[in-house]
This record gives C-alpha cells, sequence and structure tokens, in this order.
C-alpha cells in the first residue's frame, strides 16, 4: 500500500469529508488495494455510492445520506429552484436516498432528521440558500455526534472487562463504517488503548469481505494484533478457548432487542451461546428503533446472488450457478449480553431501555 | 463450461483413471473454470497433487495414494532395482505418500494396505514385476471398493428419511472426493433418486470453496436442484427453519465417534443441535480409526495462511495480513446423531460399533 495514501486516513473521519455542496467519500470497494476517493455533488451519486457500498456501515450511510440531502439542497438552490420546487423535491430526495439501504435505520434517521428541518424552516419562510446552509450545518453535526458516539461506546464497552482479552468480530464498524473511531472495533480500540487486548480474531465476512478488506486493513494500520480467519473457523477457535467475547455492530436493533446486523452475526451469537462466552453489540443511539417491536419487522436486504458466485471479481462458481445472498440476518435479543451505546450499557431486558433511548428520533413529518 | 469435456466425466469415478504404470488424475483445483487432467508416473507426482489438492476428499486420496504406490513399484521394476532397493524404496514412497496430508486416515490406511501386501510377497520371494501386478490390483479393488461403499452408504443414508427433505452440505464429497457417487452427496444422490429431495443448500467452504467450485458443479451437471450460500449463512437459514438436515463427509473418525472434517464442520453441528435439526456423518469404514480413543489424538492439518488472504491469485486482505487457515476442525462425537457407513447406521453411543467395524483394518508392518 501507498504509505502516503494511508497516512493521510489515519486520522478518524477523513473518509467522508464534506464542504457545503460538495461530498468527498472514500471508495471502500477498492479497499485495502488501493486508496480512491469518490466524489459526488448530487443526492444520486451519494445513493450510487451507498447502493454500490462504496460507502457503507450503518452510521457511515447515516452521515453520507444526511450529506447528500444537504447536497440536494444546494443543488436545488444553485439551480434557480422555486419555493414549491423545493418543497417538493426536497422530499422526493429524501426517499431516493433512503430506498438506496433498506435494512439500517440509521440511514432514514439521519436524511429525516434533515428533512424534518428543512420542512420546519420552510414553514415560517426562511430563504432557500439559508435553509441549504443550515442543512450543511445539522449534517455536519450528526457527522460530528456519530464520532463522539462512537468514542463514548468505545470507553463503556472497555469497561466491561477487567482483563486482557482476545475479541472476535465480523464485518467492519470501525472508522470506515462511521463518521470515525468505530462502534465494535471502538470498543476494540479502547480495550488495545487500555492494555486489555490480547489480540483480534477478524472474520473475513463473505461474500464482501469487510474483515478482510477493511477491518484487517484498519487494525494494521493502527498497529494493533489482529489474526484473519475465514467466517467457517469462528467455532472451531471458540471450542479450543482462544476466544473471550464476541464484538459485533448493528443496523438495526428493535424495541425488545432483537438485532438486524451482517450476515453471519445470527450465527456467532449461537455458537457464543453454545461455549458460554458473551456477546456484545455495539451500537449507536440511531441504531435503536422502538418503533417496530421485534426483528420480525426488519427488512432483509437481498442482494445480487453474483456476490456469492465470485470471489474478488473471479468467479467462483460454474457458470449459471444458484445461489442465495441475504446481506443480514437478525440475532434474537435473548442471545445478547450488552447492547452497549453513547448513552451506557444496556443489560437484558432492552426493551425499557431501547424505549427511552429511542424516544428522542425525530419521526418524518408528512408533506 | 466445455460441454464435451462435461460429458466426459459425468460417469462416476473418470476422475482418477489408472494403467498399470500410469495415473490420469482431473485436477480439481481448476475447476469449475476448467476439467483438465494431470499425469504421474511416480509416488512424488501423486504427493504433489495431493499436497496441492489436485486430488482431495478422504476417500479420493486414500485412492489415489494406493496408485501412487503401485506406480512406484512399477517404477523401481522398470529402473531395474534391487530385490533390497525395492524393499527399502517400497516404504520409503508410502511414507512420502502417507505424510502429504496429515489428517485423512483413508490415505494411510490405503497405502498401508498396499505396503502390507507387498511386505508378505517379498517374504515368500515372488517375482518383483508379480507385485508390482498384484499392487495394481489391490488398488483398483480399493478403488472398485469405494464406489460401491458409496452406492451403500447412499441408500442407507436415504433411507432415514421419509419425506421430502431440505439438506444442507459442506464442501466436497461427491464423485469428486470419493472413487465415484459420493459419500454426503451420495445420500443427497440416493435421497433425489428416490425423489425425497426438495434441494441442497451448498456451503460455499472458504477458503478453497470445495462447495462453490466442485459441489455445485456436480449438482448442475446432475440436474440436482441446490442453493449456494456463503458458510455465513447456514445459521440464518436454520432459523427460517429452510433446512431439515446436515450431511457431511470425514476425514478420520475416532473409536468414540469424534469426527474431523472440514473446516466449518464442527459450527454447523453446533448450530444443528441449536436448532433441533440432526446432523448426520456419512463415511466409508476406511475413515473409521479405532486406534485413537477420542478426537484429541487427531492432527489438524494447517496450511498456508495465503489461502485466506486471497482466492484464485487474487489479494483479498492488506499486504501482510495476518491469518490462520487449520483445515480441519473436530466435532465431538455427542454432536452426531447418526454416522452412515457402507455397513449400515450407526447410532450413539458409537464407540463398539465403530471397534467392531474398524477391527479388520490392517495394521503397518514395521520394515
Amino acid at each position: 500500500m501507498n504509505d502516503r495514501k494511508n497516512s493521510s486516513l489515519s486520522g478518524s473521519s477523513q473518509h467522508i469529508e464534506y464542504r457545503p455542496g460538495f461530498l468527498r467519500l472514500l471508495d471502500q470497494t477498492r479497499l485495502p488495494a488501493e486508496a480512491a476517493f469518490i466524489e459526488a455533488r448530487t443526492w444520486q451519486e451519494v445513493a450510487e455510492a451507498i447502493v454500490h457500498l462504496r460507502v457503507r456501515g450503518a452510521p457511515a450511510i447515516g452521515i453520507a445520506g444526511a450529506y447528500g440531502l444537504a447536497l440536494h439542497a444546494h443543488h436545488m438552490v444553485e439551480n434557480g429552484a422555486s419555493r414549491a420546487a423545493f418543497a417538493s423535491g426536497l422530499p422526493a430526495g429524501a426517499d431516493g436516498l433512503i430506498a438506496s439501504r433498506p435494512t439500517a435505520v440509521n440511514l432514514s434517521w439521519a436524511v429525516n432528521r434533515l428533512l424534518d428541518h428543512a420542512q420546519a424552516q420552510l414553514a415560517v419562510n426562511t430563504p432557500l440558500p439559508e435553509i441549504a446552509a443550515s442543512l450543511d450545518r445539522l449534517a455536519q453535526e450528526i457527522h460530528a455526534d456519530d464520532i463522539a458516539a462512537c468514542h463514548s461506546i468505545g470507553r463503556y464497552g472497555a469497561a466491561l472487562f477487567d482483563s486482557r482479552v482476545r475479541i472476535l468480530t465480523h464485518c467492519n464498524t470501525g472508522d470506515l463504517a462511521t463518521g470515525g473511531y468505530g462502534t465494535a472495533l471502538g470498543i476494540i480500540r479502547s480495550l488495545w488503548q487500555g492494555g486489555k487486548l490480547t489480540g483480534v480474531y477478524v472474520d473475513e465476512t463473505r461474500p464482501l469481505l469487510q474483515g478482510s478488506r477493511l477491518t484487517a486493513w484498519e487494525l494494521q494500520r493502527d498497529g494493533i494484533p489482529y489474526t484473519l480467519i475465514a467466517d467457517n473457523m469462528a467455532a472451531s477457535f471458540m471450542q479450543r478457548r482462544a476466544i473471550d467475547a464476541v464484538i459485533v455492530g448493528a443496523d438495526r436493533i428493535a424495541h425488545n432487542g432483537d438485532t438486524a446486523n451482517k450476515i453471519g452475526t445470527y450465527g456467532l451469537a449461537v455458537l457464543t451461546r453454545a461455549h458460554g462466552i458473551p456477546f456484545i453489540v455495539a451500537a449507536p443511539r440511531s441504531t435503536l428503533d422502538a418503533s417496530i417491536a421485534t426483528g420480525d419487522h426488519i427488512v432483509i436486504e437481498q442482494r445480487n446472488p453474483a456476490e456469492v458466485t465470485s470471489f474478488a471479481g473471479v468467479a467462483s462458481a460454474p457458470d449459471g450457478a444458484n445461489a442465495s445472498n441475504p446481506a443480514f440476518d437478525i440475532t434474537p435479543a435473548s442471545f445478547i449480553s450488552w447492547i452497549v451505546t453513547e448513552a451506557g450499557v444496556l443489560g437484558p431486558p432492552f426493551e425499557a431501555a431501547i424505549g427511552r433511548l429511542s424516544a428522542e428520533q425525530p419521526t418524518r413529518v408528512a408533506p
């Protein structure tokens, strides 16, 4: 890898850079081979980046979605949109952004926060350029809040452990998946900084290999010792007592604590139960969705089967192979030891705490 | 794929073809892209093919190993070896073949059967060309017996099910892994032929993707409906009640029933227990090893970590990534519902039956 390119990314959050009317995103599909950036000036370009996982991770797509709606406001102002066109164009862009990925709630949460704000400003006749500028500030605030939330999650999560531990994690929940620092990987970073981490087992996370491409890349960059394994090896390392806890992120957490996360998470939860190992979910409050009672109501995104029949762009199955590619699974709350948020650690039963912590979320105002 | 090449493989067992002094093997590392063959005239060439998984699957490497020792006998005879050189060269070749992969017991079982036979013939002064010819016949008998055993395993295993079922399998246990027809895949073929199979979930089986490259290829060729999934998706399909049983092969089964098989097998066994699904091991008697009490005594082959950090030569992790690559894991007998052999179906506790069925195995005569 190119060191200069790497060093430019060693601070948190530089993979998402915004200035009014212009968004620059690290193209995560090209990691670890190269650190290449894409530029977006329209909501459609942001939605394309989300659909194709150039930016991914529930908190990160929330941030990108918020910037996408802010871009949209600027774009309409620059093109001389009328107030009526702006008022109808903004929710249309919001809907397009939200539809780009269905499972993570952070995306609709962030986009709807901006839309609510804009609609309130429209109602009191604020000039359109001022509304666009206020959307910039709100998106930047969501971004900054997410970084702060990750640091809090890291501290709260690390405090769960007294001694040096070996952690297994799945997918990527680090800098790249958030505004910066990470959720599950934020806890791992805090453990490392506190001298309480022996090492990390990193699931490669098929089919898109966010573990081997992204988590290994972040840990290697930060000098945190890790061992990359195929997803199907986790059970064997648990059997050998090589793993003290599993920590994962989340894309949506229902009122009762049922958690949608990257496919493979549920299997790990079952394995932790069988081996007497804690299973910890790390997520900001924006991932809590008390509007749905249980995980049964979470839509699971089905992605292109070609992601399963190929590996890093090389065909790995016969032509015409039939494959299935659910991108997420649901881990029932009964398998979860703790949910770590920026407001503290939640233990089971989760319902009351989730209801309280997600109560402040904005609700979409009907246009 | 090339249809003509495929059709030449549609009968069982044509992936291993032997005539005295000459072995032709389908190079499984090049599937499904192409059906290419390699030719071997020395035991070293056979050992190389086993080390590099050009031929793989516990029963198949037993057959290849037997042919490898027969090749060695011919090679020595053709090169005018003395009786003394033949008598010392044969066990040296046997040791080299057995060392090519440590976990599957079928390899040492088959090679030692030939070696025992040759040593008995040497003791009664049989001419070397006759010994070589008798090794050909014994290797061909091992090959034919394995095909017959697979058909019996298929029949016994299919009889365990009364109604149409959906089976999940891991790795490749089909034609390619055996003399022909397959073990776990033999049961699946028998279920299909008996109208009792709805479909097959095929784990891709990282890191070397024997499921997507080989099992999907065999099932597609035979017109058996299947769905390829990433290894980490199995739990989610079990949670959705889409899987009625898991059937896998084995590389070595200890006296108590503890089973070594492809990495990922143990995790599937834990998942079946959690979901109340039968977990079935299919293997010929040559896989039973009553000489070891439990799975604790089975050597687990550690393969090159580069298999985990790449696929088909394409890197999937950062340069210098640290990875681990155990090729097998051990499933404790307590997770196994049935072990299906050509002698019938064994239920727990397995010890007495395994002791009885593996009692006829040859023991290596000290040179």
